[in-house]
């Protein structure tokens, strides 16, 4: 049995730990977090099902007087935990790097860090080998994370070339008030770094990419333009997405309309939080230009790296040698692959 | 043990199915729709939890083509229940009745029904004991159900006389695709329906109103005007508020900083499909000009009907004869009542 | 011929040069900015139809590299000015002072600044007379203003006791970047600074409010609920309404839905930028509760001080000493009052 | 002096009526609507700067009770004018083309009619020649009015093979209550038109594309793959554009941040109505993956079809023969091509 924390009880943070409590090989020791916020507070009123930490004793007063029960501080956590998911808010993670270091725990960062924080810059699929027994991964953002699923697949089917990606960006989570766009789109410098970073994984691949920030929370989108070494027809390509237990095929004709109706639909499954692990493809998405294959993804950001994430600590761990075997131990107990 | 259906599953059909589940007195016998919409589709995903029922003969080959189990039609269901929740769209409760009289099944409608399609217009806190063993209630709609739950209670203590409310209305439910608004706000004709309705429960009370529909999908805000007959400091109003099971009083300092923070707490809070039965009333905005007392109030469009309509049932089946006994019943199978 | 000076050329800076640029009896002198903003550079691609000055001479390289012909420093137009219209962010009015006593300059200043700043807090119905002849004025808010109009007009014809008003805030202005929401409505501790200005302005009424912020960029609505000491009817409320030239009464059956109309019609008015100086009330939302009146008002955010602070420097500069006569000018100038 | 009408007074006829009144060899003899709607009422408040004529008789009571002047119907107009614009509703153009037949007038359809309503499907810059003398024209739809733009100009420059675009589109007009998206994205079946209407007029290139409806209203975008014959340099591309009259080209550091910084922009320039003939491309978005082009274009939908509009009428009644000289008019009435 694994031992696993997690600092920063935030969006991410809150899945992670309901993922992990769903690996029946890990068990989640407890959670770090500096303030009673909202998502504080809800672990409380749901009556503490895993034990919170301060992140340092500074930081302990101002829970109490909220009434919150704290187990200790970050360090007594380390003392008890074989790994960590960090999902601190940007920079953090790479602070709380030195008392991973010093206690001996390793650690797993979210995209938001940077590069240099990790041995390895991970996917579950693109590059679970590289991750096996090595102490500091960090997981691709969420975006790249879902991205690298569809491309590695088709990779995997026909050798993809070059990828061109367009990218309509949700720009705040449901309940964010700290950031927000009114009847805006906003465009960012090229390329985006969601291209790069897929360079980064996948060397072997040429990438670039758009990307636009729209008034909506629930869900990315990306348009994929890919260039792939073998012809495959708009039929294979679609039986090569359906294979994959981390991918949905959904189709406008069902009632997917758009992001709002996958969110909908993970709500109405009664997931937990009305999270969705699956990126979804639509079919009436999939065309062609001459060889060159395009299609569109829904991103659902909020819990699409809790698997990649958990891919992680398996093979940091060595807890499964095989990538195969590590991303499917991880479906497995998440409950994914029963959409054919 | 009283055995229940309910017509029509969609937003406000599924969660009336996930309340009755929860009353240990109730048997939630099945649902009807009549096609392979999302929410059905979500069912079978789900394993069929409850059995699903064909609104008619007619409906079965399309749903049965994709996959779903049918259990018969909805006259099939009406022999086997006490009482029908409809939560059809508009206009077809009206056309269901006849059926539900040929089978002598008792119903409770929504807000959306015409008033005289009921014998009594219903709210839990407000007429209980006028409901009691009647044959057709009708409910009172969403943003009516949440503002009475707190002109009642102020009522009981000071006596209400009037009331002027303007209400921020959420446009369109999250994943709804059928209507929107986008960086408009939509005037309505005053006074809205929703004073009218308080007045019909309320007979004693003067009410009237404003309407303005927002680009937002996560609650309704109603800022109240109420006028007492007993002069009533803030601190008096808040512990009014406080005492009350259906109400969450929240602060902005405590994060919620608007309906989209009510929504986020309860995802984190693991309700079923992220839902809030109770309204929130922020202590912030409770002030007074000279004897009125000014308050704003979040309305969960979603499922702040649920408790009162599972109230119309205990009164109409005369489960409980009295109000108290029977809106506590209620509250206590749904676990409402635990934040203080 | 009076010589006006504008500091700040941004959302209000470049409405009030317009506005200015109207007034037979005064002369644009020119406008100060410290950076190449948008503003300033389509201000340079119009040829410059007034001369432009750099705050400081350290902002002069930054503007004169990308183009923009500057005319010297703001101490420069000091020296030119009768008095300057201070439409700079909030803050910078109160330091600009000290300059503008330096030259023995009169200014008017935006409700962004503090009321200590200016020797009297403005409006050019409800207290002209008290700015005359004064050195610095501050005018109220955009929101604050649009209500006076109303509440003033009310106010002379049956006397107001009493206001609640709730505020449905538009949160940016079309192509605000760096505020926004997404998705949700933000509450605000009431009473609203609005109602605390009110009563600053007029106080022999009583007043309170609450405010909510919406994720939309054309115009607030205010829903006001006076109390008059002498009963009005419906009629003669709408009647009243109707004779102010800065009130423009719409209907729902005209095809004024909300906020987008009022900011669709003033484009396809081809007024200036699709501007509005009106205030808009809606027949439709005139309604009684008992004595008390209520009603909904559209407030254009980015012109509607325009008209006052064009009334604050006639009063300031003694151009008119009768309050009537002052804002009669100003509205003949900007060719108000044409709707009947 | 051609003589010129227009029907249908929305939001492309008001548009057309400004750009025509601005051509020195052009008359406007009116315009044509069926009821008061706001623009015909802006129209009348404005003094009818031009004549307003009836659909047909049916409609002039409705127009005459509010007020509004009308100088006959439709076939009135009919006798007076040498070419229609027709800007009404998707399909009512078809059935406007049998009395443009009876009275031998010639006419331009806009985007929404089907092509075999038209002679040629029309864009003043890739097949102006086809139009000379043709009776009946219909314009591309706005985004592909602006995509051509792009695409044939870099076609010009470097043949293009292949392209794959994504849009990311504006669902509504600003003022728009009668269609609308809220926190949403919506995803369209593939192919988008768009990309099949640019094949029809550019039958050598290879086209293919996504569209996802977005909650704004100003301004679509277009992400945009180009597979060139013949290599070209990103500097090469953004010389190419920047000669373009009907092309702007802005940078995020100036301050054009998105799709409503040009909104803002225009209305700063003091642009009719705030609108903006140009299509923008940002130069921070033109990056290369191996050959391939990418870039992001922002189309101005109220206006982006106005001035490829009045190239049809020269193109139809032979006032220029050659392309090159038909568009240049245009721009230069259009006052196009200041900005370099």
């Amino acid at each position: 049995m694994v031992k696993v924390g997690i600092a920063g009880y935030g969006i991410i943070g809150q899945r992670l730990a309901d993922g992990v409590v769903l690996q029946k090989d890990m068990e989640l020791v407890g959670v770090v977090d500096v303030a009673p916020t909202l998502s504080v507070r809800a672990l409380k009123e749901r009556g503490m099902p895993y034990k919170l930490y301060a992140a340092t004793k500074d930081n302990i007063p101002a829970l109490e007087e909220k009434g919150i029960p704290v187990s200790g501080t970050m360090e007594d956590l380390l003392k008890e935990v074989d790994i960590m998911f960090d999902a601190t808010g940007a920079g953090i993670g790479a602070k709380n790097k030195a008392l991973y270091e010093k206690h001996g725990v390793k650690a797993v960062f979210q995209g938001g860090e940077k590069n240099d924080v990790a041995d390895v810059f991970f996917h579950g699929y693109a590059n679970y080998e590289e991750g096996v027994n090595k102490n500091y991964l960090k997981l691709t953002s969420c975006n790249t994370t879902g991205l690298i699923r569809a491309i590695d697949c088709l990779d995997r089917e026909a050798g993809i070339e070059k990828v061109a990606i367009t990218i309509v960006r949700r720009v705040a989570d449901p309940g964010d008030y700290h950031r927000g766009l009114t009847n805006a789109l906003k465009v960012d410098k090229a390329p985006n770094h969601q291209a790069v970073d897929l360079m980064t994984i996948m060397p072997h691949i040429e990438a670039t990419g758009l990307l636009v920030h729209t008034p909506v929370t629930h869900g990315h989108f990306i348009s994929v333009v890919a260039t792939p070494k073998k012809d495959m027809t708009v039929e294979e390509v679609i039986e090569t997405f359906e294979k994959h237990q981390r991918i949905r095929m959904v189709s406008l004709d069902e009632g997917f309309e758009g992001n709002a109706s996958l969110f909908r639909y993970a709500r109405d499954l009664g997931n937990p939080r009305g999270d969705m692990y699956e990126i979804a493809i639509w079919r009436d998405t999939v065309v062609k230009s001459g060889k060159d294959i395009m299609f569109g993804i829904n991103i659902p950001q909020e819990a699409v790296t809790i698997p990649e994430t958990i891919d992680a600590a398996r093979a940091a761990l060595g807890m499964q040698t095989d990538g195969v075997e590590g991303v499917t131990k991880t479906n497995e107990y998440l409950g994914m692959g029963a959409w054919k």
